[in-house]
């Protein structure tokens, strides 16, 4: 099934007008129709096309979605939550139209509790804001999925990034969460309790869920103590199957690495034009060690024998914050530097995961795929959980481009499906990946969570056309 | 609302009797109908009156458990799947009678991945097996509920234990399952990667629902390297609150403690007794550390040097093995040393956990509470977790003593609640906590639970009467 098979959503244009009525009287200038606020509410960043909302509502309180959720209920009009607008694959796109609740205003703080290594906080709250905020407490908040994504968002999306190798995803780091309900009534999923038996887990059916069973109001996450000391630094090998094996022969032997990131040549190549490093156009390994001064020396150095015994090296690493910090500043300018690969282009980023035993042979795969159909694709990839990334460059005026990227996409896609892995480590399937999901979980599992969304949501209203194909779509 | 308050579920002779017959032809000596095998397989930890299915199938296959669970749906009989019997809430009971799958003859090991530290397994395996088969792999699999529990049912409850607090829960720890719903349809809950963003997070939604939602037949399971080193010891505090402060500068120092457990002076006294120990009978945390040779040599003592400054002390450790295993048998046979404090007794197990920082407070209460009724209940606990149990000891044929102790849980929970805890960190809800549940989850969130069961369980067929009250119960 091809990319652009969306699944369409019909308009209630009746439904649509009234609510747009109800809001502007309610919210007035918090509640905006503007084409430009619209369209920067949908989907911007990457070739998926836009599907504006038809307003947008800037809530400030919980009590505020629950005002909106209810009107939009009562007249079966669409409610897509925004956060950041940071998602990859079209997941606050409105096919049906509808209502876009912007919640960077619900960005508080709500409790920090540091003796039990939680806090609490709104939804709008991006991972820069609170980390900013904690400082002082010597905690953080430590997934890190690159883009100052929202924390809400982030749990709609079981995001994860470059530390969840060593920290985990959003999956392990919300303790609970409070939401409002497709019929306007609130839930919270659990108490701060670090673990729990208490019934069905509501926490982690709602992490994940993109926005179709809940708009998020509160979540209250794990955080973890800021290391005394890191270390990091940057390995080339000659092959992108050597650095695979030295990531495997690392997790096997129990190093707590908190980052090892894969980079290939081609990748490497735009980085270093980018962000201006001074390192070989080769594969290479982005290391980074959380832990005492003596811990993570001897990681550091533990990781430079493995990896001179897959032939790569040398290791360069530095517990010198500013040197670390541009690596990793150019490692989360991945994206941006590929985009020089090919001026006024587009990105498409695919986002498979596999057991990391299957993973040098499926990025080899990859990598002969990209040079046979003739394509300019980058590949980053957090490899300690096996996830990695290529970015297909295109133009997506071009329906060539299109066509040659959706082909790429499926094949690399049924390729980790085959090596047992999935087709989205934590992007989500929001739009982009609809067509994958029955192929990965079968059509039962996806039956599963339709009968379930239909009876938390039986009209559809939250965030719809997302996760799976409409029956017989 | 008192423990005794079981949810009754209507028996349905007529489809029972049916069910009887088919099965009885289907699998003959495989399935049981004597009275002993029947009560064998209902509840037999605590004083929760057993409640006996009306037959014991022997399954041996998956399809042979769809076979199963579709004879009872078609004629509405209620299924329980049956581990290895050991869940403390009656979750086993058959309140409605119907049709127990035994599941230990599915006791294989299907596949073990050492380079992805995976493996595949059966449900009916336990972890005692599990560890035997994987020795010779250099892995094993971490979560020790005391028990020798079944995995299948280490999955239902959502189990932990002893080193939850560094290798986390059964959440965390199953990376997919296979389970057969209740219409008889198998669905497989995702692949081996090591995480996905692929819709709903039907493996945890799966584990922790206590066979209401699917009779597990297959589990993937993470594995962790058997480590290097390991050290243990004791160390005695003058009170439980001083053992508690140590805990949670333990914690926020972020020492990997991989077990510390907390056991109040009467469980000493009863432990000492029991299992010949040579420790004082005051509060003690006993300790486990996992790494390399200098690693757990550092974390004893780092250790030693916070529980002086708590005043506690001298803190015992070894890293000889016979030494470690005998204060971990010790503390594993805690509950059937504490039955010898009131010989002829049974025992009521309570499971709350709280935010470590109200950790203390909620211990010093609960045994000035203890003191005031009257009871005799020792302390252990998952402290690193904030979760600890008491032992109620009584006498299931005095009503007064089951009184007692129902009065004395009621005040207990409901203290956990206040501290924002859990009424149940690991042992689930079952029968015994089902008054529970509304208070902590809310009675949106207990709907939102039912809804979901209603949809994938409309006639209410797997392990009926569990985890919330029927309406208006």
């Amino acid at each position: 099934m091809a990319l652009k098979d969306l699944n369409a959503v019909e308009r209630n244009e009746a439904g649509i007008a009234t609510v747009l009525g109800i809001l502007k009287q309610r919210f007035g200038e918090r509640f905006q129709t503007g084409r430009a606020i619209r369209e920067q509410h949908a989907h911007t960043t990457t070739y998926i096309p836009v599907q504006a909302p038809d307003g947008v509502a800037f809530a400030e309180t919980a009590e505020e979605v629950q005002e909106i959720v209810r009107a939009c209920a009562e007249h079966r009009v669409p409610v897509i939550a925004f956060g950041a607008g940071t998602s990859l694959e079209g997941a606050v796109n409105a096919p049906g139209g509808g209502i876009s609740i912007d919640m960077s205003r619900m960005n508080r703080v709500i409790a920090v509790n540091p003796q039990d290594l939680d806090c609490t906080v709104e939804p709008g709250i991006t991972r820069h804001e609170l980390n900013d905020y904690l400082r002082d407490t010597g905690l953080f908040f430590p997934i890190d999925p690159g883009a100052n994504a929202s924390l809400g968002g982030m749990a709609a999306t079981r995001a994860s990034g470059t530390n969840a190798v060593r920290y985990g995803t959003m999956r392990d780091n919300v303790l609970s969460l409070t939401a409002v309900l497709a019929d306007g009534r609130t839930i919270t999923t659990g108490k701060r309790a670090k673990k729990s038996s208490a019934g069905y887990d509501l926490t982690r059916l709602m992490v994940g869920s993109e926005g179709t069973l809940g708009v998020i109001t509160s979540l209250t996450l794990k955080l973890a103590g800021i290391p005394q000391a890191i270390s990091g630094g940057v390995c080339p090998f000659p092959t992108v199957d050597q650095a695979c094996e030295a990531v495997i022969a690392t997790i096997q032997m129990g190093i707590p690495v908190a980052r090892i990131e894969l980079v290939n040549a081609l990748q490497m190549r735009a980085m270093i034009a980018y962000s201006k490093l001074d390192y070989p156009e080769s594969p290479c390994l982005f290391l980074e060690f959380h832990g005492s001064d003596a811990g993570v020396a001897e990681q550091a150095e533990s990781f430079g024998e493995i990896a001179a015994e897959f032939g790569g090296g040398p290791f360069i690493w530095t517990s010198v914050a500013e040197e670390r910090n541009k690596l990793w500043k150019a490692r989360h300018d991945a994206y941006w530097a590929s985009l020089g690969l090919r001026p006024g282009s587009r990105g498409l980023s695919t986002d498979v995961c596999v057991p990391i035993s299957r993973l040098a042979e499926c990025i080899v795969e990859t990598e002969a795929d990209i040079a046979e159909l003739g394509l300019i694709a980058p590949i980053v990839g957090h490899v300690g959980d096996g996830n990695f990334h290529t970015l297909v460059l295109m133009d997506p005026a071009d329906p060539r481009d299109i066509e040659l990227a959706e082909e790429f996409v499926a094949r690399l896609n049924a390729r980790a499906l085959r090596m047992d892995g999935t087709c989205t480590g934590e992007h989500g399937i929001g739009q982009g990946k609809i067509g994958f999901i029955e192929e990965e979980i079968g059509t039962n599992g996806v039956d599963v969570m339709r009968s379930i969304k239909a009876a938390l949501d039986p009209d559809n209203i939250l965030n719809p056309g997302k996760i799976w194909p409409a029956r017989g779509g």
